[in-house]
C-alpha cells in the first residue's frame, strides 16, 4: 500500500507513532541497563519485524513469542533464539521438534509432571532434545508450579534423564496488572524475582545447572529495584504502552504509541453522543481499565494528530460502531465532532487492539510513512 | 492446508459444523418463508463465500455487509447487490463511487442531514448516483434518525434533488439483544417494523417511492409474528448461532455451529481449574452472556466432538491462556481434563470469536473437510 495522509487512510486503521515507540524502547532499555539485566523482548504485542528490530537493538538475538506462528515469522526474519512462553500443549511437540531440527533455537515452558512426561516421551519418540524452562507461579495469577510443589524437581529430573535440556526457570507476575500502586508493583517484582531465584536454587540443589532465570512483565520490569540473580527480563507491551499501563503509572497517556484512526459517522443528539466507524472489531472488546481508578471505556479519544481532547472515551461498541461520550457526562456537540471529522482512539490494551488488525501504518513526524504487516494466527 | 483429524489440527483453531450450519439456515428460511419476506443475509458473521452461498440458496443475489473489504470480497465472488449497513463515513464516499462504477450494486445508509449533505456533495463531485437507505432508530440502541426528526424528510429531499436514489428505510433493533423474554423480542420486532413502515410512509408522503423497507436482527427475525409491508429482513448471526442467542431463547446450545478447538496445557490444582491454549486472542474478549441469566464466562466447554460436559466454562482469559472452571464451583479434576486433552469452546458471540481467526475448518459428519478462508480488515 502506498503512503497517504491521515486524512486519506481508509478507516478504521491502526497507527504506530515512531517517536513514541522509540522513546518507550529507550526508557525500558535505560531501566534494565541500570539493573544490568538483558531484555528478551516479548514480540506478541508488536508481531512485526521492523518494530521487533528496534526492541532488539540493545539486546540482540533473543526474543519471546506467544505462538508458533510468531516463532516462524520472526525466525524467517533471522531471529533464532525464541522462547515460546505458553505452557506447551502435547499436540505441539512435533511442530516444536521440526522447528528445532530446522535450526530454530526454540525453548518451551511447562508447569506439571504430566507435561514433563509428554515432553520426555516426545523427546524419545522424535529424537529431540527439547530445551525447557520450568514455569513457576509467583502470584496465583495464571500458571506455574507452586513454590512448594515437589513436582518441580521431579519434572526437572525426568526431563534431564530423558535427554532434554533443563534450561532454568521462568516466572510471569501477571498479577502486577491488578496492582493499584507503583509501590505494590515494585513489591510484586521482588516477589517474582524471589520465586524465580528460589526455584532455580532448588534445581541447582539437585545438580542441574539451570542457567536461565527469566522473569518479567512490563509493570514489574518498569518498577524493579533489584534484579540480582535474574538472567533475563521479558516484557512486550512497553513498546507501545496503553491505557491500562497508564492507569498503573507505568506510562503517561502521551506515551501511548498505538491508536486507531476513525471517522465520525453520526450523532445521538439527545444523549450528546457521537458515533464513529470504529467498533469492537477495530478496538477489541478489551475493558482493561474497567477495574482501574479511571475507566476509559473502550478507549480514549484524541484528535487526528493525537492531541488531547479531554476525557472523551468510547463508551460503547458494536461490531463496526463506536459511541463516544464525555466521561463526566458533559454532552458532546455535533459542532465539535462533525460528521467526517477524523479522530484517534488510544487503546486499553495494546496487544488486544493490535490483534484486531493485519498491520499498521507507521507515523513519523506526523506523516504516514509505510505499512507494517503483523503476523497473525497460530 | 490439507484435511486432518480433530486430533491433528494445530490448536487453537476455529471449527464450523456443517450440519448445524445447514439446520440454522433452514430454520431461518422456514420462519421467513412463513412470513413471506426475503432475507438479505448479513455476511459479517461468516465472512466466507462458501457459507454465504448456503445462506443465499433460498434468497439469491442480495446480501448485507459491515465493511467495504467484505463488499469487495463477496463482489469478487459474484454477489453484486450489497448493502453496506454502517452509517457512511464521508471519507469512504470515493471508495463507494469507485465500486459502483465497477458494477457493484452497492447501497449505503445514513442517519443525519450532515451525512446527506456530504453524500450529495460527493454525488456531484464524483458524478455518482449513490443508492441510499435512511436509517431509523427503533429502540435508542445505536444509530438512526429519531422517529419525529424532520431531517429524515429533509435528508431524503436533498439526496433525491442531488441525483441520488433514495431507496427506502432501514432499521436495526439491536436492543433485542438485551431482551429477557422471547415475548419481549417479538414486541421489539413489531416496534422495529412499525418504525420502518412509519418512516417509509413519511418518505412516500413527500413523493418518494422508497421501495425498500429493510429491518432485522437475528432475534427479531426469529420471533417476528408479522412482517407485512417489510420488503427484506437482515440477519447474520443465525447462521452459526451462539451462547448469547441461546440465552435469548433464539436457539439451543446444541444448535451452535461455531467452536474453538483447544488443548489442555495445565492445571491449577488448588482451585480445581484447568488451563487451555485458547485465550482471548482465540476466543475474543466478548462477555455477552455476562448480563444474561446464565453467565457463560468466555465460552462453554464441550468435548472434542462437541458433546456436553456440563456447565464447564472459560472463567478467565489471558492472551493465549484460558482458565476453565465449573460454573457451580465444583472443582475440575486433572483426571477428567488431562494435559493434552482436546476440547471445543462454544462462543458467546459468533461474530466476535470468528473475527479473531483468518479462517475455519469445516467439519462434516465429525470429520475435518477443508479450510475456509475469512475476509479480514476494512
Amino acid at each position: 500500500m502506498s503512503a497517504q495522509t491521515l486524512d486519506q487512510l481508509p478507516t478504521p486503521c491502526l497507527l504506530v507513532d515512531q517517536e513514541r515507540t522509540r522513546a518507550n524502547i529507550d526508557r525500558m532499555d535505560l531501566q534494565l541497563g541500570q539493573l544490568q539485566v538483558p531484555l528478551r523482548p516479548h514480540l506478541k504485542t508488536c508481531k512485526n519485524i521492523d518494530i521487533a528490530r528496534q526492541m532488539l537493538d540493545a539486546h540482540p538475538g533473543a526474543a519471546t513469542v506467544s505462538t508458533l506462528a510468531e516463532a516462524d515469522y520472526f525466525f524467517g526474519h533471522g531471529i533464532k533464539d525464541l522462547l515460546y512462553a505458553v505452557g506447551i500443549a502435547p499436540g505441539k511437540l512435533q511442530a516444536v521438534a521440526e522447528r528445532r531440527a530446522a535450526g530454530m533455537h526454540l525453548s518451551i515452558i511447562l508447569d506439571s509432571l504430566a507435561a514433563a512426561t509428554a515432553v520426555t516421551a516426545a523427546a524419545r519418540r522424535l529424537d529431540c532434545a527439547y530445551r525447557v524452562l520450568l514455569e513457576v507461579d509467583a502470584d496465583g495469577h495464571r500458571a506455574g508450579f507452586r513454590a512448594d510443589d515437589p513436582d518441580l524437581e521431579n519434572s526437572a529430573r525426568m526431563l534431564a534423564d530423558g535427554g532434554c535440556e533443563v534450561a532454568g526457570i521462568m516466572v510471569h507476575a501477571g498479577g502486577s496488572y491488578a496492582c493499584q500502586q507503583t509501590e505494590a508493583i515494585a513489591d510484586m517484582a521482588a516477589t517474582e524475582r524471589m520465586a524465580a531465584l528460589s526455584a532455580a536454587t532448588r534445581l541447582r540443589e539437585i545438580g542441574l545447572e539451570a542457567p536461565v532465570v527469566s522473569v518479567g512483565s512490563t509493570p514489574t520490569a518498569t518498577f524493579s529495584r533489584n534484579l540480582d540473580g535474574v538472567t533475563e527480563v521479558r516484557a512486550g507491551v512497553y513498546v507501545f504502552q496503553d491505557l491500562v499501563m497508564a492507569g498503573l503509572g507505568v506510562c503517561r497517556d502521551e506515551d501511548i504509541a498505538l491508536s486507531v484512526l476513525t471517522e465520525v459517522i453520526g450523532h445521538r443528539v439527545q444523549s450528546g453522543q457521537v458515533v464513529i466507524d470504529a467498533g469492537w472489531m477495530a478496538l477489541s472488546r478489551d475493558r482493561g481499565t474497567a477495574g482501574q481508578a479511571r475507566d476509559r471505556g473502550y478507549g480514549l479519544v484524541r484528535d487526528v494528530d493525537g492531541r488531547d481532547l479531554g476525557e472523551v472515551v468510547v463508551q460503547a461498541t458494536n461490531q463496526e460502531h463506536g459511541i463516544l461520550a464525555h466521561a463526566d457526562g458533559t454532552p458532546l456537540s455535533a459542532e465539535e465532532f462533525p460528521v467526517g471529522r477524523r479522530l484517534r482512539i488510544l487503546p486499553n490494551h495494546a496487544c488486544a487492539t493490535a490483534g484486531q488488525h493485519g498491520g499498521y501504518w507507521l507515523i513519523e513526524d506526523g506523516a504516514v510513512q509505510r505499512w507494517l504487516e503483523r503476523c497473525q494466527g497460530w
